[in-house]
């Protein structure tokens, strides 16, 4: 019987303007990470960065990075060394005038797997996004890495169960959603506590109508308006929740067992009963 | 300003096998929640009858109803005495050998709105619903009754996002999920906790998604091998749990504020940012 057992890593880190000291304390925990065993490791959203978002300045459009450059050339080598997948979204500069909300999937031999840019850009007090990022034209995409087949979405993707049916009939057995979420000053504790729960429950939905894992990686701290409530989980296929961190910067490394992906299809086969005949409707925006 | 306020009732019963004795009770409790203020009444899955598919019988069949038929004009008089919406879920049939799992819109002037035929159809140890069941082949329905758009859906259609989402871009403030689930006698107590956890994280990601109000109905008690759940609920538009009840026979009413809607879809836009030039896979059944 092959080993179906893998170890990942949710790093939850707060932010600095900082780049360098960022992707600096970023990388010390990766190795830590993988010096515990983990074998695949998540990033959150924009990782090497503030969420810069909460301002509308074009300067910002210099933090984006190009790729592959000297960042994913960085990580490839740091993969490579340890065996580890790497899944990591910072600001991506793709040519003059079109920036995305990107990630890069790195493989345990250091091979840059390819990029997946964020489909559902949000524009909402303090999260001007759309501003910044063109929504990605690429397909959903599953990488299938050495040790499990990784679904990427990135954050707002999550409220959007299209993108995880999609990622998953393409093979997906980790959902992964880097994220950056928080509260605004004028949202009081109960507000937070409502929209945590609404984040968590969503993204645990995912795996539960796709039988699948799901991880989601939050940042934590506070940048100017935005208090990051990190909180960051993994589900398994039938949305338990397995690992959770706290508000404060945290490693979580959790083992799963890939086998329960066929076991909870098997006694619960949501894939078999779809009606894909009656669907069709979902392609449009509205239905007057 | 209208009033936004509607009031609903959730019947949550136990059956027996004496289909009159089980109207009789569910009318009786209809008519003391109407009493109580309830404008909208919401009855289990296959509410006149005991759980039927756990056994595989022709004899079964001799309890479907024709709609229109004996029965629903008995509810649409109801209806009418008492100026409510009911949404009774019962057997249908339709044709010799076209039987289905259906329920029945009814308008507080008495008025039969229409049916809703469960689309997706479940068919496990002791859920043998393919056998009796035709998968309807109407279209995801929307019903605009006197107080509220109803979105009907039944069952094992839950687990289905994009049975949820189709109906709610056709305009339903609230969804309604009618079932009987329950656990088999090797399942455990914690089992039992993490299949429930599940139903109910599941329709809620579909408040959360659409932005609605949901409200699902369970069968209570034990019915040969099955033990039915109860834990019948209403989740607002962000998938708070507004109100849930026990395990046991328990008629819950609960005031909701439709104007609710329109303020969370402001702050949380998931409707604006869909990404429908990208969901088209979402029509395939797996994509190798």
């Amino acid at each position: 019987m092959p080993d179906t057992n893998i170890s990942i890593a949710l790093i939850q880190l707060s932010c600095s303007e900082d780049r360098d000291a960022n992707i600096s304390k970023t990388i010390k925990h990766i190795k830590d990470a993988a010096q515990n065993g983990a074998q695949i490791i998540l990033l959150q959203e924009l990782f090497n960065t503030i969420y810069f978002c909460q301002t509308v300045d074009e300067e910002n459009f210099n933090l984006a990075q190009s790729i592959p450059g000297p960042l994913t050339d960085q990580l490839c080598e740091l993969a490579k060394e340890l065996e580890i997948v790497i899944v990591a979204p910072f600001f991506e500069r793709r040519a003059a005038g079109i920036y995305h909300n990107s990630l890069v999937v790195i493989d345990a031999d250091g091979t840059l797997m390819g990029t997946y840019r964020k489909k559902h850009i949000p524009d909402d007090p303090g999260f001007h996004e759309k501003f910044y990022f063109t929504p990605g034209d690429d397909e959903y995409r599953v990488f299938d890495t050495k040790y499990v087949k990784i679904g990427p979405l990135i954050c707002w993707d999550q409220w959007y169960p299209e993108a995880a049916r999609i990622t998953a009939l393409k093979g997906a057995e980790l959902l992964v959603y880097p994220t950056a979420i928080g509260t605004l000053p004028d949202e009081d504790e109960s507000m937070g506590q409502e929209f945590l729960e609404a984040w968590q429950v969503m993204q645990r939905s995912h795996a539960i109508a796709n039988g699948c894992f799901v991880a989601a990686v939050n940042r934590t701290g506070q940048e100017n308006n935005i208090n990051f409530w990190g909180h960051s989980f993994v589900a398994g296929p039938f949305g338990q929740m397995l690992v959770e961190a706290g508000r404060e910067e945290e490693i979580l490394i959790k083992e799963i067992d890939l086998s329960n992906i066929e076991t909870q299809r098997q006694e619960w086969p949501f894939f078999r009963d779809r009606r894909i005949d009656t669907y069709k409707p979902i392609l449009k925006r509205f239905i007057d």
